[in-house]
């Protein structure tokens, strides 16, 4: 499979969305971005596992990172992508390859940017923390990814979006006595012991939380329950997951805390955490490219790789196409109108004259 | 394999345990069933499927019909038996292979019983109604199954249990809107909305219910739970499978219109269900046959098969070694004299002078 980058964005996005790129399933996609990529001169392209980096050396005195994901959540029959009019559907095109295609696009054409830029393709965006394209260059060649500022280009509907929330999935678990259900009163039904659990959930009160001037909103939602063993069984065992979102003004420590709280009484324990990113809007090189695309920056809810960048020192924002409210629905799809604002934005900042 | 039906009872119980035969996997153990019967003169052994039917064809005025089923339900590291002191420990002593032993010994031993007897050795009985091999053959060969009285050799701790709660199985289905966890809003969340079944069923007060001169106790259980998409989307369904137990002075239909009275509002649906059975005990033959073992009869709490002699028109009783409450237990066991006085018992009321 090849890309042709001197397609316009909306139909390269298309391109890029019929690509099926599932976590886990990114190397079809990481091969086409690469050698797209290795025909231009100014740009020195490196690949690490199905993540692919594409720098400009010009030993200018800034150096930007701009970085999108390649994969996407499961496929939900909405593949191959259908164009209506304005309107791209199917899965990725918020959810981000809107983003992976002006990325494209611009690493293609701007030969002599006014800042040195960093183009990052990373995989396993959607899946477990740890295993993460972008954490593991981080950790592996942090000098890949040295900046004096990054832009995430998750899907902001071409808004800048500062910091985000930080995420933790955790997992309770309630224990009874098996028994056969003709003679129940013999056993301890855990799955009805969950009902308590789902209470608390119900009763619960998400905060709103506000830092550095931008709103942040919590939520505590169970993602995943199971419990049974047979159909003549009392079960002795249920495991409901659940999610919590947390504001950049909470360490993990600190969500952590509040989980058990909220669980008390309760087997509890945390399978997997991240922490949120305050917005850092007051940094120059920020408020500097808010100035350059306009608007006025606004909270991000979702948890997004900004985080990374915020914990290797740069300051960062989220800044792509598509509503970030329809990634991950059957019914995802982008405004391709925000595709072509967002690379035209990009294009006068980093292109423009000084 | 085969089986020695000269070893004493508990030894035959536990070689009987031993081979290997949950629901669907009964062919090992029905193989030996049919070869170690196929030897003797005074039976007419046929099979159908995993079932085997052992008839004295002796032309007696009065046939008795003696089932059990080969079937258990899955080992939980309780396989092979240990025999401690009088206790033998694993899958199958209680339900039902102690009587399935005594069976056997009764079918090889006794030539010349005072009236005819059908031995019925059928195959899935824990799992669903629609597969149990009893019921197969009552709808293919009803004929096999003829009789004045019968005698499911179910575990009662060697007391007469007679007729059954009936049992039905229904599930309960949430429906909400999937979204991204981090806009939780945007969704409608399928698992906390069970949280409302859930305590309903906690809420729930089983009855108790006199029939026939016996008391049967009720029950509304929650069986299995399962819902969720993935670690970073509100669910957008879950299903609540629940099992019901009920009086036999209950038909189906109202037990599936007391089910849907007690999750009125939500999306119901009948699995499976099976008929209780009233106790019978005034009928002269199951009078006679409690006076010749002894003891004051009480109500059966788990739904068995006598339910499809009731069906057929015979009367029947539950008797048979082990206490039912360690049925499907991980720590199943039995005293083995009690598997002995089923014996002695079964066959002085058999072979005994009239």
């Amino acid at each position: 499979m090849t890309l042709d980058l001197s397609l316009p964005a909306p139909e390269l996005t298309a391109a890029i969305c019929d690509i099926n790129s599932v976590s886990g399933n990114e190397r079809d996609l990481a091969d086409a971005v690469e050698s797209a990529l290795a025909g231009f001169g100014h740009l020195s392209v490196s690949r690490s596992g199905d993540t692919v980096v594409a720098r400009t050396e010009l030993g200018l005195s800034e150096r930007v990172v701009i970085a999108g994901h390649l994969d996407t959540v499961p496929v939900a029959g909405n593949l191959p992508t259908r164009r209506e009019g304005a309107v791209l559907w199917g899965r990725g095109t918020v959810d981000m390859k809107g983003g992976v295609a002006v990325m494209l696009r611009l690493a293609a054409s701007v030969g002599t940017p006014r800042r040195d830029v960093t183009y990052v393709f990373y995989d396993h965006e959607e899946v477990e923390a740890d295993r993460n394209g972008l954490g593991r260059i981080s950790r592996e060649s942090p000098d890949l990814l040295a900046g004096d500022f990054a832009v995430l280009m998750e899907p902001t509907a071409a808004a800048v979006e500062g910091g985000c929330n930080g995420t933790m999935k955790a997992t309770v678990t309630l224990r009874g006595t098996a028994s056969h259900s003709a003679r129940w009163w013999m056993g301890s039904n855990a799955i009805h012991a969950a009902g308590d659990v789902l209470d608390r959930l119900r009763r619960y009160e998400p905060q709103v939380i506000e830092v550095d001037g931008l709103t942040y909103r919590e939520g505590l939602n169970a993602v995943d329950i199971a419990g049974g063993i047979a159909g003549n069984v009392i079960p002795d065992h249920c495991v409901v997951s659940v999610n919590y979102r947390f504001a950049p003004s909470r360490s993990e420590a600190d969500a952590e805390a509040h989980v058990r709280d909220v669980f008390a009484g309760f087997e509890v324990a945390v399978a997997d955490s991240a922490p949120g990113a305050r917005p850092g809007l007051t940094h120059p090189a920020v408020a500097s490219f808010v100035a350059a695309v306009g608007g006025t920056p606004r909270a991000k809810y979702g948890w997004t790789d900004v985080a990374r960048f915020s914990a290797l020192g740069l300051p960062a924002v989220n800044y792509g196409p598509g509503d970030p409210s329809l990634a991950h629905h059957d019914d995802e799809r982008v405004d391709v109108g925000e595709i072509e604002q967002c690379e035209a934005r990009l294009r006068a900042w980093l292109a423009g004259e000084q």
